[in-house]
């Protein structure tokens, strides 16, 4: 496959050779995205106050993440479940950026938000329930800030990659992929977490490629293992859910890390990042730490 | 499971009882979807032209269809194929209205374009791509038009009933669902019609139940039986890709039928409407006619 | 596809032509399979004892089923569960066989115990257990006594058709095939009856084609509805669990028909019979009777 | 759900607390398989001859393989393909273990020939297409040799479980599981490699838990990358399809890795075992070596 000299349908995002890769840099923040940087995304699933935004920013960096996660506005499969804090949240991770010095990464859902959305996050997220919304892949596409586009839940690779085509068409070449997990009849876990789908993608495109083991698994008991397996497969990065207190967290609590279970796997990952011969891009001033006892 | 007393996640869509079922009327056409009425939808994946469209009108309107669907914005995988012909699509979808005094159905999006849409459609149409997109059900919940919600292609009965609901929060209970099937490993059909969801449905709510059996199927030599099937089931009616010349269609060109076909088609469909105790709802000055040979 | 010229990967198989179709007869009970006939199969999971062997032949016969079924060796997922009766189980179904005409169908489960089932059934049934299980449809392939082969629950169309081609080379062509549910993410339903299957395998192949709707919905509010569906999408007959006191059945409980139930669902099933230009097989000395409402 | 007080319906199968983790020994070649090793079993898909095996025996082993697999009765969906050299096999693969003291293992598919390949092989694998053959699992269960018990690629984690025990209450605690992929939507790759089930299965269960890469994959040039994954994940061991000309192969030609392709991927998979806190447990003699490069 790697050596088919067919056209690929997604000529944007196709990686030219072997050595194509692209990288996305945060430069006053002094972070970079892909290349050989392993680069961990953390925090809550909703924004739901600004202390417990900021108390997790500032406990997910002290254990080595780059980047802050937080959805403002969560598309809900119920309309009487909590949507989210909305522009309120949108400030509190503006806030909490300007504390910590983390890039914010945050969901948009509509095409009439993106630039509401844009004014703050330093990266847009595509939901997966948003892959094939090709008016919202368009408008984010006519940004100059990266997006983070979630493959969806029943998605095939190439489908994520002509999703990721939509938004490159438009002009905005800074696409980060995420697997997330697909729907099948396997019930043990949320979603199955087709970790295939990382070295299939690598050879098919430059474009780093993310995983989100918090959706993937939908139990936090096999998040850390989740993780050390996509890095394995050649992951660029993790994007993962931690919240303060998970069991009152008002969205996915059954998934959400603690602090301390963040930290432990963070020190887990570390060495299957050097066994990946990557590096693993942590905060100035925040050591690697190498893990308490054997994963 | 039609005897749980326990309140439904989704109290506006949930039926009440064995004898509530919703209706959706037009009367300026005379027409009535749901109740006992078996209601037939049918017309072009894409507006291609004002020609090919009255075309396709007339010709299925004598056949039996009483509603005209036709897309004007079309969600399609890659960026490089045909998007649809736009405003210019819904003009001609108007001008055939006036000449054939069928009711048009056709896609919306995006959310900043409910208006516009809204100002030619008799029904919206939400695509099983934005099943998901709970900004856009949320906007045409605040219309007074009629719906017509697609299962996702990878959602569950359940979630197709919470989408509903998005809708109807917003004030808008005139929504049809619309079963056109799921994704599996099967390879022998485009998706898997999940004929089962529409006895689901019918237990669990009172909205119109209808079924696309062109998309379920992607091609075409099987969508007269999967009709007769959907109508077996217990479904309000059908929503059918018809083209004068399958081949030149831009879109869609494997799953639509040739006027001749939709005619074949209704022919057969009309026993199974009588076996199942229900009306078939045919243009003014048309007939119901036998097949010509059996089915 | 109908018109492909490719040769098929199943020649015994494959259709020759659009009037290409097996029957499959049993004349000392006068009863045919195929053909323009509908023929339904019904009685317990499980036999269970001979006075309810006995009490649900008599019941379903009256309704209008021509054959008995009734598992005697029970493939089951646990050990720890009822495993069926075993060469009892199939004693008890010669007597009842004997005293109402009713061929038996029996499931075989081991290759050792072909001949032992051969012995007392009338079809030997492959469950979709072991649809894959290439040694037992060799040895079911060297008797000369029909087959019902059921679908795997995560097997293709076509290797379906590969199944009954593994019998057929071993000489024996009388093969029944089962279309009985996938498995895929839905949960409203045990499985998803796959409908399109039907017309696929009808233009495919000159065997007989069944649905089991039984186990494809594993609750018995819908198995009337994926009943008529499965007749008017084309399929020669169908298989039903009918279990005398449902509730205490000691297998699938949940989806077993009461005799009431399953007289009311063969009430039904006339119309449909009808309008797709076929004919209920019935008992002789049972007459066809009009639903007593509408379906 | 690791701290879940209720009774597993497997408690023959189930954990008893977290340091609970069955071994199982080869004593005669030095092999044990769980604990803190991570083993590695690789050979043909099918024997063809003698000639080939050795060789590929002597290669893998030579790469740090272990066990040699290679098949002797294979499962083919056609009835018109290579069906295995059969008892022929069986000898070559005893004459190959002599001459390279590696343990073998085959698969078995019918209870009648259970005593036979129970006389050569060291490990019987039951292949996916049969793990709910319940037959077979209970004539296995009644040896006293270890079973090697893939998924069926429609399976649920739990069902896997069952199965073991159903071999388990025969007798035969010596019980290896083995992930192979899932059947999915995704055709990028032949089934979808289910890495979380590595996890939920170690928390569930005592019993090592392997993962065959090959057939999760269907493509070679991600092998590796699955392997890594696998590893990182918790599985106790890989079973690879090598062969000494891939193209030549009778089947299985697409996913089986040349001798070359095969040390290259022992060669990186040395770092994630270490990372993963296990030891590599390679044949007396061979030295484990680290990548060329990186991977």
């Amino acid at each position: 496959m790697s050596s088919d000299p067919k056209p690929r349908p997604y000529p944007l995002a196709a990686r030219q050779d072997s050595a194509h890769a692209s990288t996305i840099r945060f430069p006053e923040f002094e972070v970079t995205i892909g290349g050989r940087n392993v680069t961990v995304i953390a925090g809550p699933c909703s924004v739901e106050g600004y202390e417990m935004l900021g108390e997790t920013a500032r406990g997910v960096k002290a254990s080595g993440a780059t980047l802050l996660r937080g959805g403002a506005f969560k598309p809900r499969t119920s309309p009487y479940t909590f949507q989210g804090l909305g522009v309120d949240a949108l400030e509190m991770l503006a806030t909490v950026r300007a504390e910590t010095g983390m890039p914010i990464v945050t969901e948009v859902i509509d095409t009439r938000l993106v630039d509401t959305v844009a004014m703050y996050a330093d990266v847009l997220q595509v939901g997966a329930r948003n892959m094939h919304n090709f008016a919202l892949l368009s408008e984010v596409g006519r940004l100059r800030k990266p997006v983070l586009l979630k493959r969806g839940f029943a998605a095939t690779v190439s489908e994520l990659l002509m999703a990721a085509e939509h938004i490159m068409t438009q002009g905005n070449t800074d696409v980060i992929l995420c697997e997330r997990g697909i729907r099948t009849f396997e019930t043990a876990t949320r979603n199955t977490f087709d970790v295939a789908a990382i070295p299939v993608l690598k050879r098919e495109t430059h474009l780093p490629v993310f995983v989100d083991p918090s959706h993937a698994a939908g139990r936090t008991d096999i998040v850390a293992a989740l993780s050390f397996a996509a890095i394995a497969a050649g992951a660029d990065g993790l994007i993962i859910e931690v919240h303060p207190r998970p069991p009152e967290a008002l969205s996915d609590a059954d998934q959400s890390l603690s602090l301390d279970a963040f930290d432990e796997l963070m020190r887990g990952l570390a060495p299957f990042v050097a066994a990946a011969g990557r590096t693993l891009a942590i905060p100035r001033g925040v050591e690697t730490r190498q893990p308490l006892h054997q994963p």
